[in-house]
């Protein structure tokens, strides 16, 4: 089927059965790409057959179709213009990962961070009705995304909008287990009449829909005409939705959400419909692929795997390991220790935490900014917390770091994962700007490690400095730059040589995993040169930039973060501040926005590169 | 009353009499305070009642007591040992405004931004119970505030929370009118039984309470052992509350805010129960005061009045009001022209165009983040959104700017009112931040008027771009630089000389309001000084940067943002990309939070002061 489609017009001319064919084609070629590629493979194989009636029955473009997150997202691709680079997702100028506006007119918004469709809908469709236009929106929303304050904020705002459908696809998980009373309210929907109504339903609706072989739409259209949408509207009587229904919206649901024909029949009644709608449906993640059926968390996000076998590829030991292996190792000897989490566990290497001081550990779902206030909280009463969220996710608590954090002055622990270049997730992902937004609350200590050792070290400090402190490192594999160096106690503010003289005539200041990458650009170039470690970036290491540059004739600084305002620019401040004038050069993320890849060719891309490096030193 | 209390522990021996006598008395005090002083009126005349019997019931500060905002707290700072000072309210060195850790025990969270509230008690409320303590945990939250994601995280993550109370303040009103979905449901709840039930309920309780002269306190303890607590329970049960009960709360109410034994009573029940309880309480704002009862809006925030006849004293010219003027006449000649507010239309001058132009109108609620989101949308769909933020408040959208609007590469216009130094409110709404995390957005233009002319121009040319632009500016009287030029053209990322020549021997960047004031200080001097309005921090000048630096011995950048990363940065760091190599000195706010007091005065805190500035340039 999928050799002979060519666009979301063609799913208005097949049949049920021609509909589910290509549900399978387009499975396999999911499992084919991310088997290879990487991905999120368990939300996008769960969302194949209401991607298909989504596209039978809206007439995208025109209508508008927004994905939360994303993830879900890999067979709207398929059918809306990728297929033939399909085989390039996630890789360097390939498909992204992620709905992208520049990529297609049937991408309405670019996404990659959680809850953000509902607002940028209700955005449309007033535009829409201020410009007098007719267009459906509808929003596909992970049950996961739900925790978030933004979608609430949203919900909120959607009062009286005619055509405007929001999908809670709910696959019963966040990316792990779900989590938050909103979650056990949705649940209990879900099983509300799943046993006893949902079977029923299927067969009532099938029985009306015509044999195999005529247009899926038209026999749609003919059922709701001659029911008067009857059917959908029981569904929704059978549900007390309070929390949707007090937010003004009209609940339909719960919905099979494998069963085409019903998905399809229930969405050409709700896109039309003059309140706001939300159409629950229930799918199950990484359908159809029995090892991610076991498995949906594993499965949720891969590097790449095995498709006969489902045997994942094996990760290397991450930071991200380090950090957790420590932390627990930490919170052995000091029960005031705490983990927080917004909804990644796994992905933050807390997994261990959870399971072995289930009271001291809190997932609190996708909430960024809850995850930083709570955490003020949990400090304000005594306790340790940690509080690890991936750089790019922590833009969202700002606000709370400095209003809730900071000026409380209270001792909150950010770990803040995956800061840096992230590879194949692309610019929603990136985590390139944290020490330039850390960097301006006042107080916060802001360190990263030149290494995992240090991250111990650091980890170490963190937990016994009683202040603000911020830790960044970087997704991926952990260096162990001496691995037979034991843990020891670093200073508050002191960066250190890791390679030449102070009085070299050139200095170099890295931080972060640029320091390795500094140290091998330096030896290649032959020149007198010192690499200094700065490990803080507040406070800098005042003296040793002095030392270092007394008789250097020219500093460059080096990070993985945007030239704009970050390690970079504190040192520039420091040099001003101190009346040091030498030339300095910025090098890190230049001011725009950086794409997808192997993280080594986004180096180049971003003149990070141990060549580019040397040569920026050499000249 | 007063005069003979000394702190909480005397509401316990108080009967309900003399309850009642010094609620009046802390009325009196309250007005007397701000009519002199200036500050949050309204929501603090409405809270005397609720906050007396709050204490009263309440073990504080073993038990937790926490303020939303903070804009009703003024009762509670009399109450903990803060009426002796309270005359100093909002002054330099003086009461604060708000809660705030530092002044009191009593002040369990600083506030000033809202939402806060229910997270933060979360967080406490588990590090009590992991740490095996017993203190009730109680937080206030005005109706207003519900509008905010944070809050809904919060309540999201509350499950199975005991001695957990949240009241819900609920006068009918945010700042303004209340608006979004939610507050039409708590509207619903609060009419559901006022009429019918509240006064009888009253009666009843009135009736079983002894006569007066006993303590209030031993009375109700007597009343909820004797009832078991039914009556409070009969409350409840008259309400569905589906929002409410979904997220797992019991819901009480709604009561009487200003009958202090009914809220003793409900109080006393509901800080010992098994789960987290919301209890819905109704207040009034401004109660007692005539003025403020009829106009809340309006004595909402105050600069001070007569006490006598309510008359405000008269603002003047703000920038704020040359922005609504200015974009309700662009308004006129363009019809895609949108404004969105986040619960602050009179606040940012907006309230002219919502009367004049409805549709194009949308007042989000205490919500920044859809703000952002929810304007992303509308540019989406086509339309100019101008989106006026205040710069404190805007820290909450960081990622939604990036994410949103940046990265989809929208055309939002951000207008960031209270921009720098905000005066008696203090640390919590200081705009000090936001040249810093705004210059990091790629592509984002940022600019600064040096006077409200400019301020004109720039948000012509903000309308025209087609950009992402942000444009800061102070809360305060505006400035006219030159009353008599005509609004003209301005040329993206030009600044200009506004005092001496090119080829003076002292360059002065400064940007927004510190142009005047560097002038000023430049005239001081006597010294040749060359004077540069930056206007836009991103993108920089970089050809004048270097026209200005060639013969100059010094560089001073001034600012009204935080020295760390903002526009002083940008200068060094253009400065190391061209190659400069000029002694430079960062002006700006230093790095910690800065009180509360007279602008003037903060500005000499920060030697942003002319004569401060003037010796700079001349040493």
């Amino acid at each position: 089927m999928l050799e002979r489609y060519s666009d979301p017009r063609d799913l208005k001319k097949y049949s049920l059965h021609e509909l589910k064919q290509l549900a399978g084609d387009i499975r396999q070629k999911i499992l084919q790409t991310v088997s290879a590629n990487g991905g999120h493979l368990a939300s996008s194989l769960g969302a194949v057959e209401l991607t298909i009636a989504l596209h039978a029955v809206l007439d995208t473009p025109q209508d508008k179709l927004i994905w939360d997150v994303g993830h879900q997202a890999y067979a709207h691709k398929i059918l809306t213009g990728r297929l033939a680079k399909i085989s390039t997702l996630r890789q360097y100028n390939g498909v992204s990962g992620f709905p992208k506006r520049e990529e297609s007119i049937y991408d309405t918004l670019t996404v990659g961070h959680a809850s953000t469709s509902v607002s940028a809908a209700v955005g449309i469709a007033r535009a829409r009705d201020i410009q007098k236009e007719n267009f459906a929106v509808v929003s596909v929303v992970g049950d996961g995304s739900f925790s978030g304050g933004l979608i609430f904020e949203a919900l909120n705002n959607a009062q009286n909008l005619r055509k405007f459908v929001i999908i809670l696809n709910d696959n019963g998980m966040s990316i792990g287990k779900p989590v938050g009373t909103l979650a056990k309210m949705i649940t209990k929907l879900r099983l509300s009449n799943i046993y006893r109504g949902l079977k029923k339903q299927t067969e009532f609706m099938l029985g009306l829909l015509p044999a195999i072989g005529r247009p899926l739409r038209l026999a749609v259209d003919k059922l709701i005409n001659r029911t008067g949408g009857i059917i959908i509207r029981e569904l929704a009587k059978r549900q007390k939705a309070g929390f949707f229904q007090d937010l003004g919206f009209t609940y339909f649901g719960p919905l099979d959400g494998h069963n085409i024909s019903l998905l399809a029949a229930a969405l050409k009644y709700a896109k039309d419909f003059d309140r706001p709608v939300l159409l629950h449906v229930l799918t199950k993640k990484g359908k159809g692929y029995t090892p991610a059926e076991k498995e949906p968390s594993r499965f949720h996000g891969v590097s790449g795997f095995a498709l006969e076998t489902g045997d994942l590829r094996q990760g290397e030991r991450s930071y991200t390991g380090v950090f957790g292996e420590e932390l627990l190792k930490q919170a052995a000897g000091d029960k005031k220790i705490c983990a927080v989490t917004a909804a990644m566990a796994e992905g933050t290497g807390l997994s261990a935490f959870a399971e072995k001081y289930p009271k001291r550990f809190f997932d609190v779902g996708i909430a960024e900014e809850h995850a930083v206030t709570f955490s003020a909280g949990l400090a304000a009463g005594g306790l340790k917390p940690v509080t690890a969220i991936y750089s790019t996710f922590l833009q969202r608590a700002y606000d709370q770091i400095i209003h809730d954090a900071a000026l409380q002055k209270l001792p909150l622990f950010l770990a803040v994962d995956r800061a840096g270049l992230v590879g194949a997730d692309g610019p929603t992902h990136h985590g390139v700007f944290d020490l330039s937004f850390l960097r301006t609350v006042p107080g916060l200590i802001l360190a990263a490690p030149k290494d995992a050792n240090e991250l111990k070290d650091l980890i170490k400090f963190g937990l016994s400095c009683s202040r603000l402190f911020a830790l960044r490192y970087p997704r991926g594999k952990a260096l162990f730059w001496d691995a037979e160096r034991d843990a020891r106690d670093v200073e508050l503010g002191k960066g250190e040589i890791v390679y030449g003289q102070a009085d070299a005539e050139i200095a170099v200041w890295a931080i972060g995993a640029m320091v390795a990458q500094s140290v091998k650009a330096a030896k290649q170039t032959g020149r007198n040169i010192c690499v200094v470690n700065a490990r803080f970036a507040a406070p800098l290491d005042k003296e040793l930039l002095q030392t270092t540059t007394k008789k250097a004739k020219k500093l460059c600084t080096v990070e993985e973060n945007s030239r704009r305002g970050g390690f970079g620019a504190a040192v520039a401040e420091a040099l001003t501040e101190l009346k040091i004038s030498v030339p300095h050069i910025i090098c890190g993320v230049p001011d725009n926005f950086v794409g997808q890849g192997a993280v080594e060719q986004l180096y180049q891309d971003c003149g990070l590169d141990v060549e580019t490096l040397a040569k920026l030193f050499d000249a």
